[in-house]
This record gives structure tokens, C-alpha cells and sequence, in this order.
């Protein structure tokens, strides 16, 4: 065991490692067979550096593949893929376009043929090819009804899914009879798969029925040809299909688990669906900070409690921040003057926030180190501008862009 | 183990049976013998249970006591006692008419004497005698002013300690030669022995520099006479004094432990210093119920995750409920759908906000009953009206006032 700051970052620069695109893949494609011909289409933000990795691994048993990613993110060409890059968070005519190549590729494949489908977050508007009779305006339009009706997140994908012709499991069922392998980064807490990427190739488990009482309820304003299609049922069966999760916030806290195993610690997962308000999570994690110092518990120290999932922050103020750093600098208030804690929180893509910071890193001096330099804590925390705060007391954690997202890490480490 | 909720329930009535006022001072004298005269003093809103108690335990080997509780707190008369009533949460003319009677009874006492003094919440307010020069009037203003230029409570306490003749340690200073032995049921988080009732027998940590630096940060407005006060320092060192913490919410965590392992659940104390906002709470928690069903962890199943503490809610709607309730609710949302887990979340003094509720008790039912009775749990939460829904949902906890206070204990009980 080193020092516990030094040790926290340790352990979540190698979480991070973990979850990386390159090495999702090729964890996941290790030691895979295929009998027949092998197709690659690679969706999401993650999409350029995860085929990139499975072209290496495939080498000449890939027959050829379509890469869709955001503008920008595409890294140069990679050899028998073609890459696209499209709009998002809006789906644009380039979605479309990237989305209709990728759909000529792999139609009439025969049951010996795989898809190798790797999906990252951002797919959903990525990868879209909207049902014949409906355009793209009559998704936007939809979509727009939605979000600013009060439906929540299932109720949107509900709708949305019936309107596409990829989404819902509806991709895996025009490739069969050939086998789709889904490769999942997923950036979507409890790894719903019908959920990420609206799950191209994963059965649905809404019914029409559901999706045309969300018209009712939130009186949605739909062209009478779209109705109708909502009424066709989506796939609540592909026996085409298998899907591993590589990447996720799951595989991060094992990772972390592992690496502070090794370095002596004694490790607990408490949750890995993490999704409170960011400032509310910092002053629970320094509640168990106290309950270890003063009754060396819940886990016996050296100890690491492990925290994944995603918390939210509700602007009140005008400071600069992120949920990570907020999270940090509500903990340095609670653990004030203990010795022998610290609390770390990273966004598993290294930012949080505008600002260049991936998260924080805080002890029982930050408070003190604030206070010296006329920093109020709890003002800070009002005006939501950890980002300065943790700046001013040394305390934020820089990684740069890591190119994975699979949701944030944090860890309260004890001796 | 049996069902869930009644398991739920059962263990939260026995952690509480054990703060009772008389179990905790039974404990608490259990086996103890006096070498000389044994004098009681009883302070705060429990000060007559506990009284009636030491009461029954020592019979004959009473010599006399005073107890000073708050307006409606005493049930009668109690053999070789003066009762006293005064006011709460801000000290009146009786607060210190009462606080002299018992000086009265306490001086001159020898070394083999000991005095009883059992501390409930509430004491601050209900023994105070200031020192001379010092008025009631003259305390109720430096409060005042304390608590509008936000002063944090521990700044607070270090002005009015140093005008009170009897907070700070100097009550067990008057008292010396002859012994104290403080019986403490605790309503302060993590249990600081010099803030319970502003700590009347146990050394003030803080120095007279400290105390003038809190007069110069707020430009607070004190009579020269007052000013000279603040310089005397209080007590360091107590030597004549034993304290027990005999009911706090570290006991009442302990003994849920003891009831759920009883039951046949592992268990595990998170936290005793919860102090979160109540519906963030209920959030984390719900998050822990999410990982035990979808990973069996952090504890494997049958399993009681137990925190204590004391929530706070912001209120931004207008509805009833209580900071229990709140984050009982709270988790309900964040559960709904799970099968095997039930939160509870109950006020150990059996109140919880301004209704008949001790706390709710909710299960991954809870959302749907709501909905089939036309409540919306988010909507619920974000007027406050926590109580209205869980009566809808008959997920309300109601125990009745159980005449202790040491704060809330909340349990996820997983199966």
C-alpha cells in the first residue's frame, strides 16, 4: 500500500484502462471462431477506436465493414471499413445515409455469416433509418413532443423505436438468417440493453399497446400513416443474437476492485447504479469516511468503497464545475480534519464539465487548504464551481480525453 | 427470517425499545455502586423518564435530585425529586430558577459524593444559569445575532459557552471534589460530548481566541462587560467526571444489527452520521437495492444494510411528510419493480415532520400502488408530500411518540 491519494489515482487510471474501446474489443473477441464470412458495422462515439481494434484482430477474416461516428471523432481510414461520421445528439441525412450502406451490406448474408455489431453511446442517434413514410422532420418533430411533453426516457424510445426501421431489435431481424455478435461499451446505468442505442439488436419489450397510450396520455400530434406504423409490432425474439457487455460501469468497478485488492485494500461494490444529486453523493460517501475513522467500519481498514453509476447536478449557481468535482468537494466538507481517507471521482472519459478536469480528489486538508486560501467550501458548493475550488486546493484530476464512457467512478479509500 | 416488511418493522420497534429513556439509564447504572451520597440531576426533554428510572434503580440510595424538563414533559411526581418545567427550544426565567435549585443542591459536597447527571436533547435550552452580569435577555441577543450572521453551530456554542456558568464543563467544575457520573442519551451526530446539552461535564475543546475570533467575523455587537467574560478560559481537564453514552443512535444501529442477525440476515452499519438531503438518500439507498438484486452484493442476500443519522429535506412544495418519509418515498421510486427489497426509514422519537407518521416502509410495489391510485411519485416528492402518498401506498410507519430521541435509523432489508 502507497500513499492513499497516489493509490486512488492508481487504481482509477487502471479501471480506466479497462473500459478502454481498444481493449473491450479485444477481450471480448478473444479467442471467438467464425464459420462463415465476418461483417463489422460499428456505431457510437466509441465506434472508430472499437473497430479499429476488432480490424486488427480480425486481420483478414473480415470481409468488410461500415464505421458510423460523430463528427470528429473519426480517427483516419481503417482498411476495408468505410467510415461515416453524423450528427449528434440529432440524427442528420448523414445518419441516414451511413445507416442505409451499413443495411446494403448485410442484407442477404446466409445463416453461416456473422455481424460483428459494436455499439458505444451515442448510437442511438447515430445509427437511424427511419420506417418508409416517415422522414427525418417527422422524427425531430416527434421527438421534440416528447421531451418537451414530460415523457420520460422509456416513453421516447417507445415511440421512436416503432418509427425506425433499425431500432427496437429490428436490425437483427433483417440480418437473420446470418448471426449478429453484439459487442456492447455501454454508457447506460444497469446495462439495459433494449435501452442502449435504443438496442438495434435486442428484442423490445415495450408492446403497441403501451406506446399508443403514451400518445394518449402526453396527446402526442401524429400524422395518421405514423400512427399506424406505431401499431406494428416490434421483435420480442432474436434467436440470432448474442450480445456481450465488454465495457461498462460494471467492468469498471471490477477493475477497481482488482487493483485496489492488490494494493492491500479490502474492496466493496456498493452500487453501480449510482444516480443521486452529485453534492447529496459526496456527503453520503463522507458519512462512511466517518464511519470508518471512528468505528472502522463497514469494512475493516485498509478499505476501498467502490461507488459507479452517473449523479446529476441541478444547477443553482454560475461556477464552473462537474458532477465528479462536485461530488468530490461536497466529501472534502464532510471528511474535514479525518486522516487517513480520501475520496476520488473520474468520469470514466475523462471530462466533467466544461472545463479540462475529468473529477477530484480530496482529503481531510482540502477543507483546510480552501479555508487558507479565503475559499469558503460551502459557498463554493452553492455557486457549483468546484471546478475552482478543487483548482485552488489542488485537488482535481486531469486525465484528458480517455475515448471510452462507460459512466463515473468513485472510490473512498481508508487506512 | 419471515416477510420482509414485518421483519422491517420488528427490527426498528426493538432498536428503539433499547434508547428508551429508562432501558438506557437501567443499562447505564446496571451493576454500578456508590461509595457515598448519590445526588441526581436530570436535564432535557427525556429528563423525567430517565429520572424515574435512576428513580426506581436506586431506591433508598437516593439523597435528592432536581429535573428540569420541557413545558408538558413531566408525568408527576417522582419520590425525593424536585420536577421543574421550563422553556424549549429557547431558555426562559424557569430555565434558570431551575438550573439554581439544582447549583443549590450540588455545592459543598465531598469527595466521595457523586452526582447523577442523565442528558437528553433539549438540555441546552432547559439548564442554563449565566453568569452574573450576564442576562437572559443579554443571551437571548447574542443568539439572535448568532444565528442571523450564520454562525455555524459550533461558533454558537463557543460564545454562550463562555457566558454560561454551567455549559462547557463548568457545571462538573462546580461540583468538584464530589464525582459526576453523566448518563448521556444522545441526539447529536457522532456523538461530541461537549456539544450534547453544550456539554454542561465535559471539557470545552474550544480556546478563548477562538471565541474572540468568531465576535470579530461577524462584527458581533457585545456590552464591553460581556467582551472581558468571553476571555475566561473554560475547563481543559475534568478529572472528577465518568461519562456514558447509554442511548445514542450508534446503540440503536447496534441493537438493529442484533435484531436483523437475530433474524437471520447478514448485516452491515453503513454510516451513524447520515445527514444528507432525505430524498438523495432514499436515492443511494434504492441504488444499493438495485445492486443486491441485479449482483447479490454489497452484502450477499439475506442481507440488512443499516444507516443512521439525521436527513435534512429543503422543502420546495407544499405538501406534509417528514424527512423519513421523504426518503422512504424517495426509495420507492428508485426500487419499484425490484422483488425481495423493503426500505425503512423511521424517526427513533416515533415523529417525523408535523403529522401522526413515524417514517414510511416501502416496497417494489410501492410505485405501482401509487400509480393505480392516480399518484405520481416525482410529483409527490417534488411538493414534499410524502405522508399524503405513502397513506395512499399504506407504506406509512406509525409508532406513536416514544418518548427517546436519538435520531433516525434507516434499513434496507433484502432477501
Amino acid at each position: 500500500m502507497g500513499c492513499l491519494r497516489r493509490d486512488a489515482m492508481d487504481i482509477v487510471l487502471k479501471s480506466i484502462q479497462e473500459v478502454l474501446p481498444e481493449n473491450s474489443v479485444r477481450r471480448a473477441l478473444e479467442g471467438r471462431a467464425f464459420p462463415g464470412r465476418v461483417f463489422l458495422v460499428a456505431i457510437g462515439k466509441a465506434a472508430w477506436r472499437m473497430a479499429s481494434a476488432a480490424g486488427e484482430c480480425l486481420g483478414e477474416r473480415l470481409d468488410k465493414g461500415v464505421v458510423i461516428t460523430k463528427y470528429g471523432h473519426s480517427l483516419g481510414d481503417i482498411g476495408r471499413m468505410r467510415i461515416f461520421e453524423a450528427g449528434h445528439p440529432l440524427p442528420d441525412h448523414n445518419t441516414i445515409l451511413a445507416t442505409s450502406k451499413a443495411l446494403e451490406m448485410v442484407k442477404d448474408l446466409s445463416s453461416s455469416d456473422t455481424v460483428l455489431f459494436l455499439v458505444s453511446g451515442g448510437g442511438s442517434a447515430l445509427f437511424e433509418k427511419p420506417l418508409d413514410g416517415v422522414t427525418l422532420e417527422d422524427l425531430v418533430n416527434i421527438t421534440d413532443q416528447l421531451l418537451t411533453c414530460g415523457a420520460d426516457i422509456v416513453e421516447i424510445n417507445m415511440i421512436r423505436k416503432r418509427l425506425s426501421s433499425v431500432k427496437g431489435g429490428r436490425f437483427a431481424e433483417l440480418i437473420y438468417p446470418a448471426r449478429v455478435l453484439s459487442i456492447v461499451l455501454s454508457d447506460v446505468l444497469g446495462d439495459r440493453l433494449d435501452s442502449i442505442a435504443s438496442g438495434p439488436a435486442y428484442p423490445d419489450s415495450s408492446r403497441t399497446e403501451d406506446a399508443l397510450a403514451v400518445v394518449d396520455r402526453y396527446g402526442l400530434k401524429l400524422k395518421p400513416a405514423l400512427l399506424e406504423l406505431l401499431k406494428d409490432e416490434t421483435p420480442k425474439v432474436l434467436d440470432n443474437v448474442t450480445t456481450t457487455i465488454t465495457g461498462s460501469v460494471m467492468v469498471l468497478c471490477k477493475k477497481a476492485r482488482e487493483a485496489a485488492e492488490e494494493r492491500g485494500y479490502r474492496t466493496m461494490v456498493l452500487t453501480t447504479t449510482l444516480d443521486c444529486e452529485a453534492r447529496e453523493a459526496g456527503s453520503l460517501v463522507a458519512a462512511m469516511a466517518r464511519e470508518e475513522v471512528a468505528n472502522n467500519r463497514p469494512l475493516v481498514k485498509p478499505c476501498a468503497i467502490i461507488l459507479g453509476g452517473e449523479t446529476v447536478v441541478h444547477l443553482k449557481g454560475k461556477g464552473m464545475g462537474g458532477r465528479n468535482q462536485e461530488l468530490a468537494l461536497s466529501a472534502a466538507a464532510g471528511i474535514a480534519g479525518l486522516e487517513g481517507v480520501v475520496v476520488i471521482s473520474a468520469g470514466s472519459d475523462g471530462t466533467d464539465g466544461p472545463n479540462d478536469a475529468a473529477g477530484g480528489l480530496v482529503d481531510g486538508q482540502t477543507f483546510n487548504r480552501l479555508r487558507e486560501r479565503g475559499i469558503n467550501i460551502y459557498s463554493s458548493l452553492d455557486d457549483n464551481d468546484s471546478y475552482n475550488a478543487l483548482s485552488a486546493s489542488g485537488d482535481l484530476v486531469k486525465t484528458g480525453p480517455t475515448g471510452t464512457n462507460v459512466n463515473d467512478l468513485t472510490i473512498l479509500l481508508c487506512k
